[in-house]
């Protein structure tokens, strides 16, 4: 008799567990959705069971798709020469979004950490170095966070393709566009003033 | 060839639809399901689509549920005698979290508006008169929010309510538990001590 209500109650609890929503706003997110259940809720039940059941990790690259091999990986206008090495998925649609690099990427699925036993292996690391290998790489561009984890990473990296005579690029440092010095940190602010540019 | 990651896009759409999420966090989401679908986003979509099945308006008191008439309005524990006004399905919720009502509901599914023309027959005002008469209810316990225009459909109900006879309360209004004066709006403060008891 209480189906229909055990099942509302078991979405909101699944809702709950994704990030960025607690118990109440997957509440909200529940009674919205049963409100708009035609046009919103069925939909998004069927493109999440499609999502579900095609996506997977790109076997060259890592990122998230539909198929064994990504569309970028598979995409002929990208650039060959060049790969760049991001942390994660979302950092890859961030550099997409940005539509200035033309070329491949490798997404290395976190950054090295002792503490959580993170090594080389479980980062795809030996999998870029066959890549650069293989593929005939001139140019590695390592786009990692500019956290102490990301740098660390970035380091062990860079030693690695050492050997190997490609050349390794970052991103570079500074003031973001739009930033205003007086919210900026001092790290920042250090290293747009050592990389300062003819104007 | 980019069927997959047009469906990766399709999902952000819709998530970023769902109120508390926006684009950046409708991605964080949809990242972390793929990361986790099979054990959270199959799941999630099966229950989802269950409920855009199922899921109408109880059609004695307005609750949504599975059933045509909901599991409160079928449970013969609860009270007969006894109807609880709210506005909406979040607020019955809120008052069954509170396990202190053992009557049953009737949802409004909003309160009057003239600026939106929202009047007294979209809100179920007259299934309420109805069900009162009907169902011999005794009490008619108004809970509706303590805003402008929850106190403005509250009169409202209670007129409609007077030449039948049935016995009109209102939620008490006073300091909350654990609440500190300091951080009391005014309004409250007056309501409290204007209903103040013996200690």
């Amino acid at each position: 008799m209480t189906q229909g209500r055990d099942d509302i109650e078991g979405l909101i609890a699944l809702m709950a567990r994704l990030p960025g929503l607690g118990p109440r706003s997957a509440r909200r997110a529940v009674l919205h959705l049963i409100s708009k259940r035609g046009q919103l809720m069925a939909p998004l039940a069927e493109v999440m069971a499609d999502v579900a059941r095609n996506a997977r990790e790109c076997a060259r690259c890592g990122n998230i798709s539909g198929q064994p091999v990504c569309a970028i990986c598979e995409d002929p206008k990208r650039a060959t020469g060049e790969i760049c090495v991001i942390e994660d998925v979302a950092d890859l649609w961030a550099m997409e979004r940005g539509h200035a690099f033309k070329g491949r990427y490798h997404v290395l699925g976190g950054t090295l950490s002792a503490l959580d036993a993170i090594g080389p292996e479980t980062l795809r690391i030996p999998d870029l170095l066959t890549r650069v290998e293989s593929e005939g790489i001139g140019e590695v561009i390592l786009a990692l966070n500019a956290t102490v984890e990301g740098q660390t990473t970035a380091h062990y990296i860079a030693e690695a393709l050492e050997p190997m005579g490609v050349s390794v690029t970052s991103l570079a440092q500074g003031v973001p566009i739009g930033g205003e010095l007086d919210y900026l940190d001092d790290g920042t602010i250090q290293a747009a003033l050592r990389a300062r540019k003819a104007f």
